[in-house]
Parts: structure tokens; sequence; C-alpha cells
């Protein structure tokens, strides 16, 4: 197979690029860290923003146009019709995320995120004066119930107060689903759980669900693996943000939406008309032709980085057989516990320095990540087998040097 | 002459957006508001998204390339060197504004801004906790220093706190330059002794310099009227903010970049890296082709608004005679007061609403302006003759009426 947009481009091609992925590190490095896709742009992304071009069509943005486009790919694709009237178009993902926080917090409630998590998960909180509460995903990158429960008692305060649940501080828990690093896909079981804890802590849930669309595997049933946080119940407060952005490789031409089920609906409200000042028109043009009209290519995509993640768990272990690949069924980025294969007196907090040095290979940093990130590091699957194969080579020699 | 960008699209060319100022109204309201204007695409910046789109160089932006752009044309243009090491490349001119009034400020902490000013200089530092103190230009558009010390004393508590200048509050004084609305253009002695002023005080200067391409009349020395704050005498703290987006009119395609002089390097450095997150790498590239390869287009396209305003202004002494159109120096807007003009019984404050109803034409509102904008209406001269003798025409009607 090699027909996915995972094999169009060489590294002569991708060197030429201007951005973070090629321009951060020397060209003897193979970077593999940051989530670009190693994919040319996609046509009808090609055609929509040529279009507006031909038409002058750069001014600003207006309405509700994002979350029409997101509608039916949602339907299609997981059989969820999102609101949109409820819907904020907004920037960037992160940037609606903190829109979001600052208007269900103030400054110094607690947000719970459930690490090894997006590193901006704990920047953008704390840049927002929010305190950020670690509730760590099991070892198998699961979602755990009670360490859940202890962190939004911390989180509320609850327990300080005396009343127990719901007596406390405003908090959010801010969830990544499917999740970033691990690629752990929340099943709707484990998403009523704690959607019903959070209730009962007078926690509000947000859920960034960018990587959505990655979603690769379904489940023996044929429902779609991922599960859209607002179809299930006890969302009705719920807040999700949406982008086009890492599905269709549009980081560089950004913008994204916020959704909210019928009790949320008047937060969202409440973020101020300036946010979405800052809205690329020519990012939403260019999203929804990705939503109406990128299936197939997306499919073809995800058939290549299933193959892909196949190639790197064999590699692995044969290559560098004390590491672990955790095995996920979301998102192109894999997540490798390398704790157990660091050369002796490397410490786990320095396998990322270790790799670049001796593999010269730029991998992303577990130790952002928070608890659980120390002596891991993420691959970005979202490139050619012949570039994957060559850094899972040069790990395998570090390794076993 | 009919050889400028404003004279080559017609007006079912420009139904065919999908903007807001195209999708506001319906299509019998003439608009003149937002400040989009109604140019085609300019050549080079379609060639600077088109070969990004062919390299599929769509991911993260990096670096100081928006300022390193930005430095020859600033030289070119201004005779102004901007320090590209001090630089802060940011999503939007508005978020680099609020990100610098949230290092150099504290909730609380006083904003002064010189009204009729425009509307978002209220609105961003309210959503961060922050007073917005007025000090009003003159009847003529130019900034007071009486008024100016007047609100820094009351910024920052100089009065209250009983030692007179410097013993107070930290603070910032907002600067448009040049001005929307009025298209003032602050002379190099205006900006030396506001700066003497601001420092007396110890009130921080930030400048939105996103209009500074656009100033169409030159002194009689030859020398730019247009003078940049950082190379003022005095100006070593102070900061500003450049984009392309308005004279390319890329408001679709966003980026800017906030720079400082030598005593403010370190304040730029507090933004957080987050605040870059959102960066559309495409549109730094498309600014920095127009930085690049733009000056012909722009000499073209000011010679059209120098042609246009002239024009509008012989329509307004000829159909509405009551009115008055303040003489600007540079931007595409004309700031107009109608309060003479306006029919019996109509409140200055109702201005927009009653020319938007009877004459549908869509102006903008003076009242967001702040202190002196009832009864202002601000027009967009960025489009063809027709349309504004068609514009103007139609408030001739209704106020002869």
């Amino acid at each position: 197979m090699t027909d996915t947009p995972l094999d169009a481009l060489t590294l002569d091609d991708l060197r030429r690029r201007t951005s973070v992925k090629w321009r951060a590190y020397p060209p003897d490095v193979l970077p593999l860290f940051v989530a670009e896709m190693d994919t040319p742009a996609a046509p009808f992304v090609v055609a929509a923003v040529t279009r507006a071009l031909e038409l002058g069509d750069t001014g600003y943005d207006i309405g509700t146009a994002y979350a029409e486009a997101l509608a039916p790919f949602a339907v299609r694709r997981w059989g969820w019709e999102p609101d949109v009237a409820t819907s904020r178009t907004l920037p960037d993902v992160m940037i609606a995320v903190t829109e979001v926080l600052r208007v269900l917090t103030a400054p110094g409630d607690a947000v719970v995120v459930t690490p090894p998590v997006y590193p901006p998960f704990y920047a953008f909180p704390r840049n927002e004066g929010r305190q950020v509460v670690e509730a760590p995903l099991t070892p198998d990158g699961r979602l755990d119930l009670g360490t859940l429960e202890e962190a939004f008692s911390r989180a509320t305060g609850a327990a300080e107060h005396g009343g127990g649940p719901g007596s406390g501080r405003r908090a959010v828990l801010l969830l990544c689903s499917p999740h970033n690093p691990t690629g752990t896909v929340h099943t709707r079981g484990e998403l009523e759980a704690v959607l019903a804890l959070a209730d009962r802590y007078g926690v509000r849930v947000v859920s960034d669900e960018v990587h959505a669309p990655f979603t690769f595997e379904r489940v023996a049933d044929g429902a779609p693996a991922f599960v859209p946080l607002l179809g299930v119940d006890g969302a009705e407060r719920a807040i999700v943000v949406h982008s086009a952005s890492k599905a269709f490789n549009l980081a560089g031409l950004r913008a994204a939406v916020a959704l909210g089920g019928p009790g949320a609906a008047a937060d969202l409200r409440r973020i101020p008309e300036e946010a979405g000042h800052a809205v690329n028109h020519l990012g939403v043009l260019a999203h929804a032709a990705a939503y109406a009209e990128g299936d197939d290519w997306l499919d073809a995509l995800l058939a290549g980085v299933v193959r892909n993640r196949a190639l790197v768990a064999g590699l692995i272990e044969a290559r560098v057989p004390r590491a672990r690949l955790l095995p996920g069924d979301a998102t192109y980025l894999a997540w490798l516990d390398v704790r157990d294969a660091l050369p002796a007196g490397v410490e786990a907090a320095a396998a990322h320095r270790c790799v670049l040095d001796g593999a010269r290979v730029a991998l992303g940093d577990g130790v952002p990540f928070g608890t659980g990130g120390a002596g891991r590091l993420r691959i970005n699957l979202a490139t050619s087998p012949a570039v994957l194969t060559e850094a899972v080579g040069r790990l395998g020699a570090l390794f076993a040097a």
C-alpha cells in the first residue's frame, strides 16, 4: 500500500518547508516530534483557498459557517449532530479551550487534567491564573474514576469545606478525547461515569476533540470507536472543541469551534465577541472544504497511519526490545516507554536529549506531558515508512550500543 | 485614473464574497463599514500562498520571519529599522496588544485611550479586567498634552497617592498611529512630548501601527509623514504592533508582530510562548510576501484612496453640506460628523441606524468609538468611485428629505 497521503513526499521535498518540523533542527536530525504531517496539501483545501483568493475573499469571518460545515461530517463519521446554534467560531483550539475556561472558572480555580497529556493543557490554564490538578491515567492509558474523584475533591476543595461533593470551588475537567499522546479512545461507559462523577462534584467537563477524525479502529459492533462527548448521557452542560487542523494538517491555517450541550449554551454566549476577532476566514473556508469533501482523503490517511503504527510496533519489538509502545486506537502519535531501554547512567527525564544527541532523531519529549511523561517519547507516525524505518533503526543502534 | 486595485471589481464580484462586509446586511445595503477593502487579492500574496500549498508548508510557524520581512519594508518606507531580536510573532494585532497589556499591567490597572478610537481598544482591555481611561483627541483629531496629563494622573492614581507623577499604579497609554478613525498622523514632536509626559508618570506607551502603510501624504521636506514610535527619542521602553493585514487586505489570513525598544525587550520576552501557538504560518508567509514585493501595489492603492478621499469630500460638500468630513492624512477610513445634518428628532447616537434604515448604507457607527463618537460615522473609502458616489448620493437624499 503506497497510495496514502503519507507516501507522496521525499525528505528532499519536506526539507523545503519552512515550518517548525523542518526548521527547528539541523538537517541531520530526523524530525518526528511536533504534530505536523508529511502529507501534501489536500486537493480540496487547495481548491477552497485558491477560490477564496480568486474572489479576494480575505476579509473577516462571520456567523456559524464552521459548525455548519462540521455538522454533516460529525453525523457521517460519528453519528452525532452538533447544535450549530450554540457554536462559537474561534481562532484556534487552545484559544477556544482558554476562552471556555475563562467563562467557567475564575483565577485561582482548578483545571483537572489527565496526564500524560498535551503540554499546553498545563501552560494555558496557568497563564490564566488557574491551578492545574493532575488525575493521571492508568498505566494502560485509561481514565480512572478513583483518581478523578480524588482530584475533583482537591480541585473543588470539597473536603476542606467539609460538605463533601458539590460544596466547593468551581473546577473544570479538561479531557483530551481521543487522548494525546497515548491514543486512548475513551469509551461511552467511561465518559458516562466521568460525567456523572463530575456532576456530583459540580465540576464542568470540557473536551478537546481535535483528534477525533483520527480514530482508526472501530469496535466489534460496527459503531464508531470515537464517542463524541456531547452525544453521551449526562453531557448537557459539557463543552467540546473541534477543528480540522490536525486531521487535515492545517496548523498553519487555523480555526476551531466550541460547541456545548443545552446547559452550556449560556456559557458559550458569555465568551466575549472579541474572542472571535482573530478568526482566519481563509482557515474557516479551508476547514469547511475538508469537512465537506475530505472523507476519502482522510480514510486513505488513516489507512497509512494504521500501517505505520504496525510497522513501528514491529520495528520497536525487533530493534528496541526493552522499549514498550502503548497500543493506541487513535491519533497519529505513538507513546513509547524507553525507561528500561536507556543506556546506563541516563536518567528517564533525559531520554529526549539522549535520543536527539545519540541518534539524531527529534521525538516529542515526554517530560512536559506531566506525571507519567519522564522516560517516554512521542513519535509522530504521519510520515513515510522509510523515515520511520530509519528513525527506529537509529534508536536501535543507540540503545544497543 | 482607473488602474488602482480599487477599480477592478464590480458589486456583483464583491457580493460573491463570504466575509462580514458582504454578508452582514441584505443585498440592498451598500456596505462601507468594516475594514475590508474591495480589492482583488494581491498577486504576490496569491503566489506565496500557492507556493506554500504546493509544498504542503501548512505546519507551525517558527522564529522571527515576520519581523525579518517587515524590517526592510520599514526601512524603505519609513526610514526605521525594527530590532528583529526583540520581536514576537503573534496571531493578530489585538491579540498582540492584549498580550503586551498583560505583561505591562495587572487587573485593575488602567489603559489610557484617545477617543474617538477603534472600539476594540475598549473591549479587549476590559476583557482582561483593565480599566479604560479616556484622553480624547482635540476636535481636530490631535493628541492633547493637557488632556493626556490629566488622564495619566487619574490612570496612575498619582494625585490620590499624594506623590505626584511617578508615584502611582502602573498604566499604559494605548496609541493608534496613524489614528483610526480620524486618519490623524501623529507628528514627531507630538510623539516626543507624549513619550516624555508618559515617562514622567511612569506610564508605558504601546502603539498600534497597523495603519502605518496607509500614510498617503508626505510632508514638505520629503520625509515620510508616518513617524514610527520606536524611531522617536524617548521610546526606549515603548512597544509597537505591526501587521500587513490592513494594507494588504489580509484580515482573513492574519498575523502580527510586537516590537520594542531596548528597554522593552525583557517585557516582550515575558509574553508566554503559548501566545504564539495560534500564529498562522500561511499568514506569516503571505504578509512576508507583501512586505517584500508589495510596494508598487500599495502605492497604486494609496493613489486610489487619495483620489477616493477627494471624491468623497467633494460629494459630501455638494450633497450633504451640513456634514463635515475630517481631513485625514492616513488610513482608508474617513470620519464624518453628521450631527448638524441629521433629520429633526434623530438623536446623534442614532445616526448609524438612521442612515442604515433611511439610506440603506451601512457605515461604521461612531458610538462605540467612545467620547466624540456619537453623531459621527466612519466611511470605508477602499472601494470603487461608483460605490462611493452611490453611497453619498443616498446620504444626500436622506439628509435633504
